[in-house]
């Protein structure tokens, strides 16, 4: 993350600009008003591979919700497109600029407004870290479930933009649904507030969740009021390891149709595997084709394992190891949070999908993702947060070599569609951004598609928010 | 629920009726269009007291999916305005006939489409109702949790138009959270898909929310797929007493602030539980100003039981009473399921209102609750779903008296203006309909207002679906 704070030069700026920049510091202060190209480049894109980023006018960095206003009223009145971005962990582009956009900033509005026990609430501003929420949360006994892989760095902005999922995600579900009510700014600079802060509340139609997932596209989050858990007990863990994916994946179901409620279930393929016996010597045999990794925050963990890892020697499982204590469970983890980087070791670059099938289909996109690689001449490490049938296929890639690249494009493309042949999605927590446009269309299909537009017709009559993102 | 199957009588009908209904045969058979004035009158509003209903054209009563977009084709054509239905059980008048609409009654089309208990979903269509659905997955091992009062008449797709509630939403969330994907026929009879049957997913904005509370007001639900949830233990029941509303609030308070997480956490005040002695001599002494019942189905439900009843003593409570099996836990809920029968006994008439608060403030809203009934010489007995701090003021009033029920409405609108007052919302989860269409726009305010109406044109550009409602 870049804060960097020098001041507005307006001099370096084109003579458009330079009106744009006028504009914007009759409202907020010089040190908010980002004009070096140097720096504003910094700020062009997120962590997407394969997906165009231009070139900002400005970057800002408001503190305070008459700023967004005055930013959004300002851009409203000389048609400057504006890219809300949180801290640019996303992989769909969804935060890259447009070029002579403003690049709006909400990392400095990070504070925590309020956490009460009795209501189980927290009321935030958009840039709040979701580790710095999570420990805020965890001193009062609660716990804001939601944990995408970038929590220490990710933004509630940025997870409400994206609707984020992450490993807890089985048992606690995603951002959306711990999302009661929001302050917005709209495309002219209005304010509007959706939801409550209540449990329950039906007071006219949902625009609270018609917010979460629309990455930036309909307006400007500025508060959100979001539902606490009491923090569960500490998890224990399970790891188990499959002579085949297909044993795997059957006893992913064997697991969720004997009415387990894990809170986490993961799955890593033989490449994965490899993958990260070669970065970290992990002395996980090399015969293994899968690994799945269960745990339980229940009050009994340690029976949850034993029965789970019962229904895994049943489907096939040639060993099942459950940890005995918090330190065996960080230690079989282990394996899972290094994944990403050994697949980035492989080749140098990845390009992660997104692809979720419903969990019963889950052996058959293991399948064609496998048969997919083998197509493409490619490596493609894929894991899972199987209980839920959310995939990462990750293809790896020299981004040097063209036809590589283009074979890449190619097989993440021919992973789409085997999500949505087996009646899964083409997205289940990263998010469309630019990076699945195309494929959005084929999801929704043309009156889908069309009413979609229309929503965001609505929000954004000027075409000012996020433009060329989703559609 | 009135099903009716006399023959479409086109010769009773006036001229402009007699066009329509020609039209609508074109698409259905006579069996499924109503015109007899007796019938289509029992089809003219729900079950809330105050709500003026129209006279219906006719009534259709489709079994297909085609047949609905035959009807929606028809009311486009003619400009005619369509009034979904399912069992009339809602709260709010939203499902009321306006005069000369097509009732588009969806309760033949009562299909289990499918249950799996690996994806832990089901697909249904919209006049499944919501006692069969839950027994039907119960034989699966799963539990489709939303319970509204009414479940034993009320359709699923009446509650995904309400986003209805229930006794057990304090643990298990309302029937929002549990709608994944939907198949909607548009106003001009065009047929939409939005969600997923997976169990995450983010492509686009979240239409399926916007239709889960939208009270028929944007499209036709004709199919939903929904998530199921492992079915819990059986729950354990305490009662405990109070000699205050205070006590009884400040015992919800420290429940939830110490983490505990009920199945069922609810309040009576002492006007309902004297009309429960009065009705059925359960033997609740005189002295008791509030009984709260708490459940848990957890592992170890009587450990949790005992630890609440500590909870309930520390906070002032006079007898604390835990179930020791099931049947004792049935016997403890049957006062709460007489509360409202015992509060009709007392003028023959009820109004109940549905507000919800932060439960930090319920012990506000239930003094405010007893202050406004003194000063409006009213009955008003509350019941309240207290971990949600959504409580049912029940006016009780004669409606032959005029003068008590303009009283009646005063103290209504009273009670809705202190729940907004407390930073709470007029509808924890009746809707809005008719009956609080005043109070949206007061909840929502001006930009609110605005945006909600801007996305019904997009979806009802000629007003045709369930006009008159919501605002």
């Amino acid at each position: 993350m870049i804060m960097s704070r020098s001041e507005a030069s307006r001099s370096e700026a084109p003579a458009s600009t330079g009106a744009l920049v006028d504009r914007l510091l009759d409202g907020l202060p010089a040190e908010a008003v980002l004009t070096d190209p140097d720096v504003t480049a910094s700020y062009a894109h997120d962590m997407a591979s394969f997906c165009p980023a231009g070139t900002p006018a400005v970057v800002v960095l408001p503190r305070t919700v008459a700023q967004v206003q005055h930013v959004m009223r300002t851009a409203t009145a000389l048609r400057v497109p504006v890219v809300p971005q949180g801290a640019r962990t996303g992989l769909s582009g969804a935060a890259n600029a447009t070029d002579g956009c403003i690049v709006l900033s909400l990392t400095r509005m990070d504070r925590i407004l309020d956490i009460d026990p009795v209501d189980r609430i927290a009321v935030v501003e958009p840039g709040v870290v979701n580790a710095a929420l999570s420990r805020a949360v965890a001193a009062h006994g609660l716990s804001y479930p939601p944990d995408p892989s970038s929590w220490e760095m990710c933004t509630i902005g940025g997870n409400i933009g994206t609707a984020s999922g992450g490993l807890c995600c089985v048992k606690y579900g995603v951002t959306a649904e711990y999302v009661l009510g929001l302050d917005v700014v709209l495309a002219d600079g209005r304010l509007m507030s959706t939801g409550r802060r209540t449990a329950k509340g039906v007071a006219g139609y949902d625009l609270t969740r018609l917010f979460v997932g629309s990455e930036g596209s309909l307006g400007i989050v500025v508060r959100a009021v979001l539902a606490l858990k009491p923090k569960p007990p500490g998890q224990l863990v399970l790891a188990a390891e499959f002579a085949s994916g297909a044993a795997a994946c059957d006893a992913v179901c064997r697991i969720m149709a004997a009415g387990h409620v894990p809170s986490l279930l993961e799955l890593m393929d033989r490449t994965t595997v490899r993958a990260v016996n070669d970065l970290a010597r992990m002395g996980l045999p090399d015969s293994t084709e899968a690994l799945l990794l269960a745990a339980f925050d229940t009050p009994d963990p340690a029976a949850d394992l034993a029965a789970v890892g019962a229904l895994c020697e049943a489907a096939g499982a040639t060993q099942v190891v459950p940890a005995e204590d918090a330190a065996e469970s960080e230690l079989l983890l282990q394996a899972r949070r290094l994944s990403l980087t050994a697949l980035e070791a492989v080749k140098g670059v990845t390009m992660i999908d997104d692809v979720c099938v419903p969990r019963s289909r889950l052996a058959e996109l293991l399948q064609g993702v496998e048969r997919i690689a083998e197509e493409h001449h490619l490596t493609i490490g894929l894991v899972a947060h199987a209980g839920d049938g959310n995939t990462h296929p990750t293809v790896c890639f020299d981004p040097a070599d063209p036809d590589e690249s283009r074979r890449a494009r190619a097989s993440f493309d021919a992973i789409m569609a085997l999500g949505l042949e087996l009646g899964g999605t083409i997205t289940g927590e990263h998010g469309v951004g630019v990076l699945k446009k195309d494929w959005l269309a084929r999801e929704l299909g043309p009156v889908g598609l069309q009413m979609q537009r229309a929503v965001k017709q609505v929000f954004d009559p000027l075409g000012i928010l996020n433009p060329g993102k989703l559609f």
